[in-house]
């Protein structure tokens, strides 16, 4: 009935397997922060289980980081432009079977990395991560992973492919500016020099909203303002972008136009659906996906996920919702637990999203300033009662009592 | 896999058993709203699930209460005396099947109810239980479960026995007066009067302290200060306690001088052993007892109990404390829950005292005002929570995919 001890190890097909997949607690812990604190309390539980810790993230900003730290793979770098045109430096990853690059936008082509200046959101281009995604390229990827979120533009993806080796032609044939404001002179895409690996791998872009490109809930009405679009800018956003989804629908057929999804990140899914054929995917499946957690879950008796605040927006495209839904088609359908900041999901709601249970960190009636510091403290802790609560009923041999 | 519906109900002893079984969160809720709002939490989760509601405390004040509730027994009263000798009424009960009385000695003669008077620790006296008591063996019952604590005297349970129809004599055949100024001139114990059943039935005395009667961790020295006494009087109630023990052993041929325990309320359980033969008992396993919680234990899927505050004291002699060591001696085994206003004692403690999890209602970061009237709602949320993720693991059938 007790746990194996040392003195009497379970084989490793008995001894139970708990995935740890938590998203970054944003400003406090980082996810693989948040992992270890799960798992520390887990083996003080259950010191015989074995431990997948897999780092998760929604494909916007930090996704590349989860995934360096699911993969433990290399973080490389390439010097290009950022979202205007200055020097920087942009960190990608490769998978560790070299199959899957990694590419996040905010990397290079970020609002927070052009911050320090006035913002300019006719003239902001996303070509720096054109620049980055020609690395993956050349690393010999079959897959190219685009996390989204965070840009400074509204290019429509323009930027990206220009840094790929494509040409934006005006009437007369002459290459138009980066930014918004080119797309509204573009008349001809020249794809001669496009890099020649970038129509033979697999695009997938990591995309958390349904948006679509155009219009009242487009890219430029719904998200120019807040990289400094006044009024006026945002007509011409979505006039440039309106010509810009004409021009790909004309050249190679693709209609972007009513495509959801294609209003993120300034509309990159638009060029790059239309060019690459990329697939728009909700991101954090694409990353459960990426760092194997669809095969961790396969004889998972546990898992635990975890994010800062565990609310509507949680069961929906979030990391929470992905582990969710991975967990519920796995042939173990193990027991999704929820440890957050906060909680503010009810539990009917949490349970009708397939999560078992959500449990917030905080002890009792506390601040945030004196729980920040607790919290990975408190991870373990709750990690440890959420383990123990189960090793003490399924776990156990027979575990016939407790179905009576 | 799943739970059943109301089109394909279950029978009785296959539905899974929940037992609550929570204290009062003090200055909240009492155990009965407890209970009421895990019991809603549980429902939501499993509606085929049977529920047992018992309102729990560890034999102190609030104890009446909860044996009422659980037992849904009528409070019945009696005129009598507060510890300074003013009229008052007390409440007492009996349980349904006409065996057990309860007497909570704070009804009479608890300090809160002589707090509108300067504090008399010399004079200060149980004789207002002693006539609960005698109403109460009145009643026919077979066994008088005494709550203790909250005493306003320090009369080593004189004042009980005189309530009862016992007559403390001085040196020249005077009665004394009450409390412990009487004591210290007490030579003799006339029985003769004594309530015909008293020396017929079983007294059991709800205790959870150790302290000694007499020295310097007894009666006097350690509780008779909140009581109003200063140092020159609790020299001399510690030596009226003397003087009385050695009375006692003198007229019963019992020995209270290093009973354990007998320092509690002022020293009552000393002059109830020795005249009664009284039993010192753990007051939250004298009350489990007395609600009949091993009984619904025996077949029990999951116990959830609760209380404000769970800390280093709930493992010693507390609710959770007496639910865990009869949980863990019952053939079910089912494990135990808490849910707390706060959670502060560690997990690898929590798990050591038998208690499988422990979690707090906080939802996050919250101030006390705010987490207060929230308490029930966040309590069925946690219990629907606890109950979802067993129900997902070890109440789904089969449930082998979870012990790989």
């Amino acid at each position: 009935m007790t746990p194996s001890t040392p003195a009497d190890p379970l084989p490793p097909a008995e001894r139970p397997h708990v995935v740890l997949a938590p998203d970054a607690f944003k400003g406090t812990l980082d996810a693989t922060e948040v992992a270890v604190a799960l798992r520390d309390g887990v083996l003080a539980a259950a010191p015989e289980a074995r431990v997948t810790s897999l780092a998760m993230a929604d494909g916007g900003e930090g996704t590349l980081d989860a995934l360096v730290a699911s993969w433990q793979s290399a973080v490389r770098t390439v010097e290009t432009v950022d979202a205007i045109g200055r020097p920087t430096v942009a960190r990608w990853t490769v998978s560790p079977d070299g199959l899957i690059g990694v590419v996040e936008l905010a990397e290079a082509s970020g609002l927070p990395r052009v911050s320090d200046e006035p913002l300019q959101p006719l003239h902001a281009s996303t070509r720096g991560t054109g620049d980055v995604a020609a690395a993956v390229l050349d690393a010999g990827v079959h897959e190219v992973l685009v996390c989204l979120g965070g840009s400074a533009s509204t290019d429509g993806g323009a930027g990206i492919l220009t840094g790929l080796g494509a040409r934006l032609l005006d009437g007369e044939g002459r290459v138009v500016p980066d930014g918004g404001e080119g797309l509204a002179r573009a008349a001809a895409i020249d794809l001669s020099g496009l890099h020649p690996r970038a129509r033979e791998v697999r695009w997938r872009l990591a995309v958390d909203v349904t948006n679509p490109l155009l219009g009242e809930h487009g890219a430029a009405a719904v998200f120019a303002p807040q990289k400094g679009a006044g009024p006026g800018e945002v007509a011409f956003l979505d006039e440039a972008l309106t010509r810009w989804a004409n021009l790909l629908e004309r050249e190679t057929a693709v209609r972007v136009h009513e495509l959801p999804g294609a209003g993120a990140a300034g509309g990159v899914p638009a060029g790059l659906a239309a060019v690459l054929g990329a697939a728009l995917e909700p991101g954090a499946l694409l990353v459960a996906e990426a760092v194997g957690l669809p095969a961790a879950l396969s004889d998972a008796a546990l898992v635990i996920t975890g994010e800062g605040s565990f609310d509507s927006q949680s069961v929906r495209g979030k990391v929470a919702d992905g582990v969710a839904r991975l967990a519920a088609v796995s042939p173990a359908r193990p027991p999704v637990v929820v440890v957050a900041g906060q909680v503010l999901l009810p539990a009917e709601q949490t349970r009708a999203a397939g999560i078992a249970a959500a449990f917030s960190v905080a002890p009792g009636p506390v601040d945030l300033e004196h729980l920040i510091p607790r919290t990975a403290t408190r991870l373990s802790e709750v990690a440890a009662s959420v383990t123990n609560l189960l090793q003490v009923t399924a776990w156990r041999s027979g575990g016939s009592s407790v179905r009576t």
